[in-house]
């Protein structure tokens, strides 16, 4: 086995957000499911960022939040995901460049413009997000950096990918070229919805080809089709050497072989919980890709996870560089 | 005189702020003045931003955020500025008319982009502004929506707005014709380097042809070229109606015929002062054309200020329809 060149190799969709405040009666108003993801196409988009309130933008996308997190804290990070060669595209490159993490993605120069996720926030600080996938949706093996994949300790898979119909495919062969590279595969389930929409081929993957599992509490509940935690916690430890479970106040459960460690919530005022997973995801995985123990690894993932929800926005406005040398 | 359909009419530069935090080290790297507006062109823009930390994008421009806040206030308000025909253009569209100010002008179909201000923000609070003008620059008394301005009770003008090269004949234009319509001429004098760079355009502007005066300390001193702020209010007071003169968490003073007011600042977190300015003219003027007495337009403006203040971002995140009432 050679040498890695990366701690942590993300695949994702390749989003700008676009976030704004709302009441909630603007998601009733929108039949908006709160709190989940929903896809939407260009009327769609167009309708509702007509009616939506004045906003932000900021890069986003699920792995590539937790990419920029890690490359934070010090990891060795790269990202794969694809923008159009348009405007928000330049945003987004220059962010995740900005924050440390390689991205070898060539833009597409031709097709959808880049993806954007139009992000209500309500009042609780709950986000509820509408995705019009763009330039996403013609990511393919073709854009699949298989040298990349083999030089990374962890290929970080998130599982919005499986939305977009060309993606599942370079989904499977990044999971591959990493295990034959004696690498390690982890997956985030991203939300109950995604889960519901592709059930079948989560179980499969997840059971498959999976070592490392990070999934919130409705998303483990409707992968395994339960109701009742400790039960899907079991399910979990049988399917995948390591779960990252994460119950938001609560913390998180570590289940590991036989081992279960249960890790607390770091206290901060919720303003937006847009990338808490996504934090979590990238303090867990760069301690685990230095050697950490699991106890460590889940507390770097809620200090993360605390700094990105006490703002607006998915990435960190902190220097997070110091937290994984203090854990 | 006939009735007016806008209590503000704001025209300025329509810009998009790429806003991100920085360290001191990075305003001493690249030479920038602390709290000052530079212009800069295509290859410092790329070159600067590919040295910026990770952002925010979110529509700016003096004059348009004062029109946003003041609308939220309850004013009604209409914009005019240039943008292009492109997704940072959308953008801005999209933002000051969900804020619910009117914005009749045309986007430019060539041309350059969209104009950015990539804003570093240091740990004290202070921002530090560097403008790639875009669109901006061929704002000209083309774009000059006369009827709107002869509707308005106030034409707003932002002394930025004399930066483009044809602009300048569309604020004189501006002015002449909210005169001729029996209205009244605001103007903002933006940044002390702004008032060096159009000193003589700037004295002959406020001597005869402005009515109500905005500028913070520095500014005043500029455009008198004295080193003492009562001599500063003091010719102010001979040049215009009204003025109302910023001095940070000192307040404001307002001078107008023999009367001199004197506001406190409302007490907040400064966390970026992004937008200061143009929110106290927000609520200075939104109380204004609603009658109030000037002590309450002062605190009005104080109000909005520390609002915008308290985040990242010029624009108000918090609902302010309830501060006109109030005050």
């Amino acid at each position: 086995m050679t040498a890695t060149r990366f701690d942590i190799l993300g695949i994702g969709n390749a989003i700008v957000d676009v976030v704004a405040p709302v009441p909630d009666a603007f998601l009733e108003r929108h039949a908006m499911a709160k709190g989940a993801m929903t896809l939407i196409d260009t009327a769609t988009a167009d309708r509702l960022y007509a009616d939506m309130p004045p906003a932000q933008e900021s890069s986003g996308g699920s792995a590539a939040n937790t990419c920029a997190v890690a490359a934070g804290l010090g990891a060795r990070v790269a990202y794969l995901g694809l923008v159009a060669d348009d405007q928000l595209g330049r945003v987004f490159r220059h962010d995740i460049t900005a924050a440390g993490v390689t991205y070898p993605t060539a833009p597409a120069t031709a097709g959808a413009p880049t993806a954007r996720c139009l992000i209500m926030v309500t009042p609780d600080g709950q986000r509820s997000m509408n995705t019009y996938l763009g330039a996403c949706v013609d990511f393919s093996p073709d854009q699949l950096d298989l040298d990349a994949v083999r030089a990374a300790s962890v290929t970080y898979l998130e599982g919005y990918l499986f939305d977009p119909p060309a993606a599942q495919a370079a989904f499977r062969a990044a999971a591959a070229a990493a295990h034959e590279a004696g690498r390690q595969v982890a997956l985030s389930l991203s939300d109950a919805f995604c889960v519901h929409r592709h059930h079948a081929a989560f179980r499969d993957l997840v059971a498959g080809h999976v070592d490392i599992l990070f999934a919130n509490e409705d998303e483990i509940l409707a992968l395994y089709g339960v109701s009742d935690f400790d039960t899907a916690a079991t399910q979990a430890r049988q399917d995948v050497a390591l779960a990252a479970l994460t119950r938001s106040s609560r913390g998180s459960t570590i289940v590991h072989g036989q081992d279960t460690i249960q890790v607390a919530a770091e206290p901060t005022t919720l303003v937006d919980s847009t990338g808490a997973g996504d934090a979590y995801a990238a303090g867990f995985l760069a301690a685990l890709t230095t050697g950490r123990p699991l106890a460590q690894c889940g507390r770097l993932g809620s200090i993360a996870a605390a700094e990105v929800i006490s703002h607006y926005g998915a990435r960190p406005l902190r220097d997070l560089s110091r937290e994984l040398a203090a854990v």
